[in-house]
Formats: C-alpha cells, sequence, structure tokens
C-alpha cells in the first residue's frame, strides 16, 4: 500500500533464468567440450566425468554421436525414412566438411540451450576443425565453454581402433577420415590438455571435475 | 570371490541415465507441448508453468522461437553471415512448410534430448500441423510426451494481435500465415486443452502443473 493507501499493482513476468537456476541447483551451467582424434578416450573420459558429477549431486548431461546421429543431425538416409527421399537430402547431414561444419553448429547451439537450461554439458565429438570450436565458444558467455583436449597419439589411437573405423580409413573404405587423409586442428588455448595415452579415464576425469571446481562452476565436495 | 577363490572382474560402464537423473531431481523429464494460433498465450502460458514448477523445486526449461530461432534453427540470413551464403541456404530455416517440419524436428530432437537429461521441457511454437506433432510424439517413451491446446478462437487471437503479425497478414504482407492462409490443424488427443481466451494465465499454468502431478512426474508440493 502507497502512503495514499492505495495497492501498487507492477505487472512482471519474471522469467526464469540462469540465477534462479543455479540457486536451484547449487551449480552453473556450462559447456565442456570434448575434442580429440577417433579413439583418443572422448567419450569415455566425458562418461566418467558425468558418473563422478552425478555422485557430488551435479546436474550434467552428455551429448554424444549415440544420442545425436540419429534424432537431431540424422543422415540424409535416416530422415528419408520417416520424411521422403527430398527432406532427407536437404535437411540430412553427412560427413562433407560442410555438413561437418553443420553438425557441429547444431551441437554448439543444443549446447548452448542446455547450459542455460543449468545444465554442466558435456559433448564428445572429434570436432577437428578450430573454426568450428571457436564458433561454438564465441557464441557463449565468457566463462562457460570449457574445451578440453584429449591427446593421444595417433599411433595409439589407431592401434586402440574401437570400432574398426582406422583400419577402413586405411584401406580406402572411409574417405576423409580425421588423422587419416582428413586434418585434426588441435586446441590452441584449450582450458585442459589430457594426456589420454598415459593415464586413466578415472584420473582424467579427476582432472576435468577439479577443474571444473577451481572454475568456480560450483563448490568443492563437503562445501555448502 | 567365487568358490574357486578367483576374483570374478565384471567390466561394466556404468551411464547415467533416466532413473540416476529421476533420483536426483525428484522428479521425471518429460516434453510438455504447447501448440496453438499466433496470440493465443502459449508462451506466456508456458513462461508461467517454468515459474511454478521452480518454485517447486523442479527442473524446468522452456524452448521457444526467443532461444530457438538465432541459434539452433537460424534463418538463412542470420546464418550466411557467420558462415556464408551458401551455408545459409543450404541449412537455414525459412517458413515454407518442409523448413517449418524441420523445425519443428528440430524443436522435437532437442526437447527428447532435455527430456533424457531429466528435465521437465516445455516447448511453445505454432506447430500447426498434427504429423509433425505426432512425429515428436512418436519419437519419445509412451507417457513422456504431453500435447497441450492452447485454445483460443481466431478473433481473440486476432484482436490480441501482440507483434501486430495478424494486421501485416491482412494486409498481404506475410504470406501463409496460421489461421489467415495457412491451415491450424488442432490436435484431436491433446492431454490437455486449456480455455486461452476465458482464464487467466496463472489458472491455466496451474492447471498444467495439476496434469503432470496427477500423470506421476512427480509428487504434490509437500510430499516426499
Amino acid at each position: 500500500m502507497t502512503e495514499k493507501n492505495e495497492p501498487i499493482v507492477v505487472w512482471h513476468e519474471q522469467t526464469i533464468g540462469p540465477a534462479e537456476r543455479h540457486q536451484l541447483n547449487h551449480h552453473r551451467g556450462c559447456v565442456v567440450w570434448f575434442t580429440g582424434l577417433s579413439g583418443c578416450g572422448k567419450s569415455t573420459v566425458a562418461n566418467e566425468v558425468d558418473q563422478q558429477l552425478h555422485q557430488l549431486n551435479r546436474h550434467s548431461y552428455l551429448l554424444d554421436g549415440d544420442n545425436v546421429r540419429h534424432g537431431l543431425n540424422a543422415t540424409p538416409q535416416i530422415l528419408a525414412k520417416d520424411y521422403g527421399e527430398d527432406f532427407g537430402k536437404r535437411f540430412g547431414l553427412g560427413f562433407s566438411q560442410e555438413d561437418r561444419e553443420e553438425n557441429i553448429r547444431r551441437v554448439g547451439a543444443v549446447a548452448g540451450l542446455m547450459c542455460d537450461a543449468g545444465l554442466i554439458t558435456l559433448t564428445a565429438f572429434v570436432s577437428p576443425y578450430r573454426a568450428d570450436r571457436d564458433a561454438v565458444r564465441a557464441s557463449l558467455k565468457e566463462g562457460d565453454f570449457f574445451e578440453i583436449f584429449v591427446d593421444a597419439p595417433l599411433e595409439v589411437c589407431e592401434s586402440r581402433d574401437p570400432k574398426g573405423l582406422y583400419k577402413k580409413a586405411r584401406a580406402g573404405e572411409i574417405k576423409g577420415f580425421t588423422g587419416i587423409d582428413a586434418p585434426y586442428e588441435p586446441p590452441t588455448d584449450a582450458e585442459l590438455v589430457l594426456d589420454a595415452a598415459g593415464e586413466t579415464p578415472d584420473l582424467l576425469a579427476k582432472r576435468v571435475v577439479k577443474m571444473l571446481t577451481d572454475a568456480g562452476i560450483f563448490k568443492p565436495a563437503g562445501d555448502c
């Protein structure tokens, strides 16, 4: 009531934003972007980080080929089944450089939305081009993007070859395979470089969690 | 140890899934899809639901034109600025029927990922075609999709005309505008129909929250 004894009516649309979500989750949202050669261990480490964060009651999510390539970034063939050939050709993503660029752009956009939603969003994609990763970084607020270079020599990745892709690339059955006949541009300013040939996934994941703690994304365990 | 006194070594990658996120959040993830004519109040009601859920300590997020049209589903013009004309033409989304279909498909895919991440994901798009909405429903697990028809007569929506779009459509400045010279196909099996011409956003939002409680997405407030 004002001094004149009239109610003050203030119309306001109070939208829920990062500050409110931070309060609910007890941590900020951010994007943790894992990049590296096929077979370097990106998905394994990111998955381990997801588990460690969950054990700390942090809200996280992992975007990788498994949950993106059949839906959001489906191939022309997959889309054609439900939407017809023309639609698949127009919107489906293959493996040309332009299509890979769009693949990473969409993943970056979704990661940005999830960050806005308050999640510690982990992404695990080769993402070989520096410009594509930098574009995602530029689309986010300062301090919300962490680039993690999962570094292992090509020989190590090729000897692991978990999906037999290097073998196919060497045999010429896959064209434009990163590290074989397509370039990988390592980060020049990564927030963290992981020695993925020398350390275990568990230890590597702990380094990532420590980096997030040090950056103030959340407080150390046990600290309230 | 087995009877032979040998340790059983079981390798398992324990990924964090819906059950673990449910436990952390105290509720399931789901998709709450608001559909209706421009000006019917979708965004207003969805935003109000987002606020009411937040007050109940539920983890929710609203996808709408505001956060999707400049990033994930950017227009050819917006993409061209950063990626060049050809890229914009190839991947940008306009307002043709096919482009609208892809717009809704991508929103549905992201909503599905956010649902998987444990969020009560609200979407507010005209989404005029039944087939497009049904495709999103079909992509999700049974019980994870709630279609909310925000029902208000065209005359009411047109008289509100918050963005002046109906005026432009009537003047022929916008082609293919839903309700004027493009069809709107109302849901036939919506989980909830809201009388958006007769009730306040606050009350309509409460109906949505009650629907989610009744469906078991979370327990009533105060119930632990």
